[in-house]
């Protein structure tokens, strides 16, 4: 019954999940219930301990198998996880061919297009009939992970693609040359994987085909996979701007001492910088001790500065990585945040001047002096806040590094500066 | 020659932005050049402003021939944000059917699976043949956005679901219920978007079939949509995380007044809740005069506890985002953090002690003092920054407002509260 349940009710991605914590005995009697195109699609799901527990339980000829069902971007997957024992083991399962297919695939550098793509896909000629089109996807269609676009090859150059919608509503005796699509989108192996990622969205493509610097056809990315690198990215720059070194496993998959290793730096990093604040403070103590309660309104001038400034980097990290802000918009970006700094000081400074009044925390100078300081830090954190992620991505650095932490430091010494000059000019201290 | 340029260099979704800040005259005349395909898919990917002024400038007929091209998810997108004059005319220049079924789209409430969803795809039945399905996809395909998958449906039910590889890569007098599979996976047209979205993505479908409360299909939300909308959650949440209103407009496209409004809000809410900040400040104005220097600690402190609380936040956000951690998890991510708060303030503490010895900011009771305030903010923050957002998700909050502004805001008021209770402690203010 249970084999019943894992063929009709079980999808591989749910019970890659399922099977966390399984005992290795356990996982190879699962794996040995199920069919082997779900069992293939399973163990690419499985997370890397979980999967070399299991490579130990199966027989060689189980994991030939295997190795023969999965598509070869799921395999170099992985091969990149394996301790290097294993990884011997895994390509002595495979024939040659495929082993030097995964060899070339291995080679591409993380995070290129290369390292996401298949090999395996639909190559049409171009004086191929639309029913000779067909007839060649029924034959080799099920060992392609997509079929649903084809490429039009000329000694192996990519010239054109044909969707199989076109094909199955145009007629037979069509030439593929007389429906290609010759202006198609096309990659390169070497092109970041958020780049061609983000064509696939941008388009709407089932696929986008991958070709070297001779514009030969080496693969194709479908839109699956495009899916999961765009979801990775974008948990990588929330990593990265809240000051966490991002990481590719989960929350859960990553231990305390990694999670400390990867929070560690950044928080050293911003203590240590938050020293010179500090230096500034203690060569006003004369005035400090004179005027204790200036040191109150510090906490509410800095967070307010920090979160000016987080709000302005966010925005223009992410209309960075959308593709709607670029380096030449500087300075369209910067005049419309000092607007914007503008408006927004201005009720702040009242708000809280009112406030100031109301509470007993000050007179009406001590009310405007908060105020003219509100105003500064405003328009100074908006400016900053705008300004540095897109100097960033200018000289070749990722702009969420340049998110809310490491904002709020530059804020806040900028804040404390200018406060400590307005009160000491104001009160003569 | 730009009409030959339209036809083969430009794909719509390029063309709609390059038509930004074209005159009335200019639009008309380049839609009167493009083919009624091309002409409805590039409308689909204006912005408002510009879709009106086109509409005002085309006549009764080209609108209907532009209406009768677009897909039905595109046409509701576009009458969601026109103008109720605009609307009726676009109404008008649509067939009476069509006009049903937009009423129908238009009632499903904003962000469900039902206001994204088409509501052509290709229906079988059960009895139908592999060739008699391919005879139906050529006969209907060229008007459903897409054919990739079909559905087969029993008095309007939906009762499995096949991809056209497999029509294609079977023998074609097999039955379509042989073939089907019914274990298929659908959402409901109340269900959120995002995790329809979701759905698309994590088994990586083309499309995912939507049905009503009796099972009944009544459309298909595709990939190509599933990754726009998982585009603007995203954008949604990191924009809610650094305290900005999310808007569904792009950074340029809003004016300077709007984004005043959407940042203004929680502004004002944090600033005047740092206000507490400062009461508790004030209430130890006495030891402030005798030591000045205890102000100076202020910012590294709060700023340090704001970077681990945002730490501890963005994760568990993102991780109840992609599904990884819910909320019967709390009390296994609270140990996670404190074992890392634990590691973490270990360091912090004794590096931070080192610095104060060294640049003679205070004696070793300073640096013992400090370092046991740090340990305890960094503790607080990390176990404050991974409960909240859990809450929040749990009375039905969007656990993105938990993020960074917030944080930071209560973990300045605990420890500012922290550190004068020890001081005033150790130093016997
Ligand atoms: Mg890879
Ligand atoms: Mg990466
Ligand atoms: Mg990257
Ligand atoms: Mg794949
Ligand atoms: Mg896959
Ligand atoms: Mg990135
Ligand atoms: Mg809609
Ligand atoms: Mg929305
Ligand atoms: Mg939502
Ligand atoms: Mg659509
Ligand atoms: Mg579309
Ligand atoms: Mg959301
Ligand atoms: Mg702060």
């Amino acid at each position: 019954e249970l084999k019943e349940e894992l063929e009709n009710n079980m999808y591989p991605v749910d019970l890659a999940d399922l099977m966390e914590g399984f005992s290795q005995k356990q996982l190879v009697m699962v794996f040995r219930l199920l069919a082997k195109e779900e069992a293939a699609e399973t163990f690419s799901y499985m997370d890397s301990d979980l999967r070399e527990l299991l490579i130990n339980g199966l027989t060689d000829s189980e994991l030939e198998e295997i190795m023969e069902e999965m598509y070869l971007d799921d395999t170099v997957d992985v091969l990149e996880e394996m301790p290097a024992n294993v990884v011997d083991r895994l390509l002595m399962a495979t024939d040659e061919e495929t082993r030097q297919q995964i060899n070339q695939l291995l080679q591409y550098p993380e995070d290129s297009a290369g390292s996401v793509m298949n090999v395996d896909y639909i190559a049409l000629r171009k004086e191929m009939t639309v029913a000779e089109s067909i007839l060649k996807i029924r034959q080799v269609g099920l060992n392609r992970e997509t079929i649903y676009t084809c490429y039009v090859t000329e000694k192996r150059k990519l010239i054109g693609s044909v969707d199989v919608k076109e094909l199955l509503t145009t007629s037979e005796s069509k030439k593929i040359e007389e429906i290609m699509d010759t202006n198609m989108l096309y990659g390169r192996t070497t092109d970041d994987q958020e780049d061609v990622a983000g064509i696939i969205r941008k388009y709407g493509l089932i696929a986008l085909p991958i070709v070297d610097h001779e514009m030969c056809m080496v693969g194709i990315v479908t839109v699956d996979d495009a899916m999961l690198v765009l979801q990775e990215e974008a948990t990588e720059d929330i990593s990265i701007m809240a000051g966490v070194n991002p990481s590719e496993e989960s929350y859960f998959g990553t231990t305390v001492v990694e999670h400390v290793k990867s929070r560690l730096p950044w928080l050293l990093f911003l203590m240590l910088s938050a020293t010179v604040t500090q230096m500034i403070m203690n060569s006003y103590e004369a005035a400090l001790a004179v005027m204790p309660q200036l040191a109150g309104f510090i906490p509410m001038l800095t967070g307010t500065g920090g979160n000016c400034g987080s709000q302005s980097s966010t925005l223009v990290i992410r209309g960075l990585t959308v593709g709607e802000i670029e380096f030449h918009d500087l300075f369209k970006v910067i005049w419309k945040e000092i607007r914007i700094a503008v408006c927004i000081s201005l009720v702040l400074s009242v708000v809280n001047g009112i406030r100031i009044v109301l509470m007993g925390q000050g007179d009406m100078l001590m009310a405007l002096t908060i105020g003219l300081t509100m105003a500064c830090t405003v328009v100074i954190a908006k400016v900053v806040g705008c300004t540095l992620p897109l100097v960033a991505k200018k000289v070749g650095l990722d702009p969420a590094v340049m998110a809310t932490p490491l904002i709020s430091t530059l804020v806040d010494i900028s804040t404390i500066s200018v406060y400590f000059a307005i009160v000491s000019t104001v009160f003569q201290l």
